[in-house]
């Protein structure tokens, strides 16, 4: 029982068996058990500093797109592991395919933000809306925007339950370091625009 | 002998054909003839749109050092010919090793030039030197940047002899289309500023 939680959850020995006592030899909630303490843990862990990692790139559709990704992390020990290698190829086909513009909300500059909600401003007063109700609306749509410019804000395409941010602190719990998507580009083939 | 003449250029059967009569079978000459030929053509085509072509990643070191290249030519069928992706392949292989900042010299910006001039100047007078000779300083030390620092200018490093200007001039004079590179980004793991 302890291997199966073990491969379920990727914790240590004493961690897993621990979860088993506490729980009452119920699977589930030592899986839920061992989350929770993992991703508590995970908080604090990104607070350090990162330099390692690696430096990892997804071509798709013949060449059509190409995507380039820096994963950080702790130690070289961490970067060179099966699992942190995966995680920066599912973040680097999910910048692919979900076409994120930033990493995080806070690279928004304040200037793209401004636009954006004068655009919303605008739209809401042109279909009648004034006052309160169209501050609601324009934070409603500047999540909705978030959401889809901001690859931590994201949906993750292979599991749309979870947000990439949620990914990230899940890989944080699993392996034990401070993990950070730290810069990305996309290329897109014949683009009008320069990348950013 | 048009055989032989053809794998070392990749040039037509006709074109092979005369470049042989025109040199009275001479290969050297012929192939000589080929390349001047082709050359010529290959400046004509620099002109052409080109709206295909493929996005290609080179990563080294284990991760350490990732490229993200855009080339482009005119056909798709050129696109996924060996020798193009080989050419791309090679030209990020470039990037990652040589590490240049710009694709061509009209993209260091005005500022940019005029900073390192202003740098060249000054370790040109601290020197104790004055007048014209500054300037031909000046000249030489910024050609020497244009060297390192732009894509085109700089020396192949799978063949010294070479730029890569004149590689591209080369593939273009064998696939018969117009080729150009782009535009690319470099990551270098735990770089501290953001690239470019």
């Amino acid at each position: 029982m302890i291997k199966e939680l073990r491969e379920k959850t990727g914790a240590g020995f004493l961690d897993c068996k621990k979860a088993l006592e506490e729980n009452k030899n119920d699977l589930e909630k030592a899986i839920v058990y061992l989350r929770e303490k993992g991703l508590a843990a995970a908080q604090k862990k990104q607070g350090r500093v990162v330099n390692e990692g690696r430096v990892h790139s997804y071509i798709h559709a013949n060449g059509k797109i190409g995507v380039l990704v820096e994963v950080n992390c702790e130690t070289d020990f961490v970067a060179k592991t099966d699992e942190f290698r995966d995680f920066a190829h599912n973040i680097a086909m999910q910048i692919a395919a979900a076409y994120p513009r930033y990493v995080t909300k806070e690279e928004v500059s304040a200037e793209d933000l401004e636009k954006e909600k004068q655009v919303y401003r605008r739209q809401a007063e042109e279909s009648g809306k004034r006052g309160p109700v169209v501050e609601k609306i324009i934070e409603g749509k500047l999540n909705k925007f978030y959401e889809e410019a901001c690859l931590l804000d994201q949906r993750y395409v292979k599991d749309p339950e979870l947000s990439i941010g949620s990914l990230l602190k899940q890989m944080i719990a699993k392996l034990g370091e401070n993990i950070s998507i730290r810069r990305f580009v996309r290329f897109q083939l014949g683009e009008t625009a320069k990348a950013e």
